[in-house]
């Protein structure tokens, strides 16, 4: 008896080559010029395929951001807690620091935040499923340090969350500086006397 | 005897309705829809009047930013500097804050921002023509503060104003929380407190 292809594992196969392909692309040609068709050519899947799990280009592009994100070194998403939150912290800007330097990660995720500044359903959409999560793990550890009297107890932790990640992520977007390990360091380093409890 | 149109007069008129309309058909339709020939119609002026006087539509488009910049508030560039740091930078980042609330001003500078994200040369037109002249000035307040004893004496002035500015940038640019005079203040103390000289 002759074995089929087991349907499933067919899927998943499938899936993963769009999200692979919807990843490559929107490096490459960038998302305005992304096609389902393209997708659809390069992952080898009618375009049907793609429509039957997803309802837009915006919606694939996103799953393919949340897959690189599971995958990659944020998955777990909680940060180290040592109990040193300085050199934790500088673990973790350290390792957002090559991740930004890496082109096969930077990217894609140059070309969805260009198109995010856009369009705000997209961005809504960015902030529910990746950034939110990503955010509220960060703040936890925060509110760690918090309890541990190494932080202000009464600080904003949005606002404590700009001033650590958003000089590094406008350097990296605008390309004005140099994305180094010491640059990490130097980060993590005012953010905490601006956060002192003192 | 007829009285002739004054051509300078004429070619600065000109100039002006092309800036005016690069600047509101990039709010309109984006960078990437914004074609030569919509902002000529919409000027009421020849193709070839704007490739006159300009090689690109980036070229165009950064111009009429630079127009725009030099009629506003920013004019002459210099912060105030009355002695008192935080009052001086307070006012500063609430003007600032009120620039990205008004429409007129935020849509065509997220036209611009998105473009320079995928875009490395106008990137490097913007910092030259707009952004680091802006930024000199900026530091030049800084280093008044500096020699004041009211900032780090060593303070690096480029991270120093990535801490200061990126945090509104990025929460104007991904639209993540609300620009308002409250928020100001707090960036302002909070970058007070991690450039402390103590």
């Amino acid at each position: 008896m002759v074995k089929q292809p087991n349907p499933a594992r067919r899927s998943e196969r499938s899936r993963q080559a769009i999200l692979d392909a919807a990843r490559e692309l929107v490096s490459e040609v960038g998302y305005a010029k992304l096609t389902i068709e393209a997708i659809a050519a390069r992952a080898g899947v009618g375009k049907q395929t793609i429509y039957r799990w997803w309802p837009s280009k915006g919606a694939v592009v996103l799953d393919a951001f949340l897959a690189l994100s599971e995958a990659g070194p944020e998955r777990s998403m909680a940060l180290p807690d040592t109990g040193d939150v300085a050199a934790d912290l500088k673990t973790v800007m350290r390792a957002t620091v090559a991740e930004f330097a890496d082109p096969a990660f930077e990217g894609p995720i140059r070309a969805l935040n260009a198109e995010i500044i856009n369009d705000p359903a997209l961005a809504a959409q960015y902030r529910e499923k990746l950034a939110g999560p990503v955010d509220e793990a960060k703040k936890d550890r925060l509110r760690s340090a918090q309890r541990a009297g190494q932080l202000a107890a009464d600080a904003d932790l949005d606002l404590a969350l700009e001033l650590l990640y958003a000089p590094l992520y406008q350097r990296w977007l605008l390309r004005t500086g140099p994305l180094t390990p010491d640059y990490a360091d130097a980060l993590v380093e005012a953010f905490l006397k601006a956060m002192n409890p003192a």
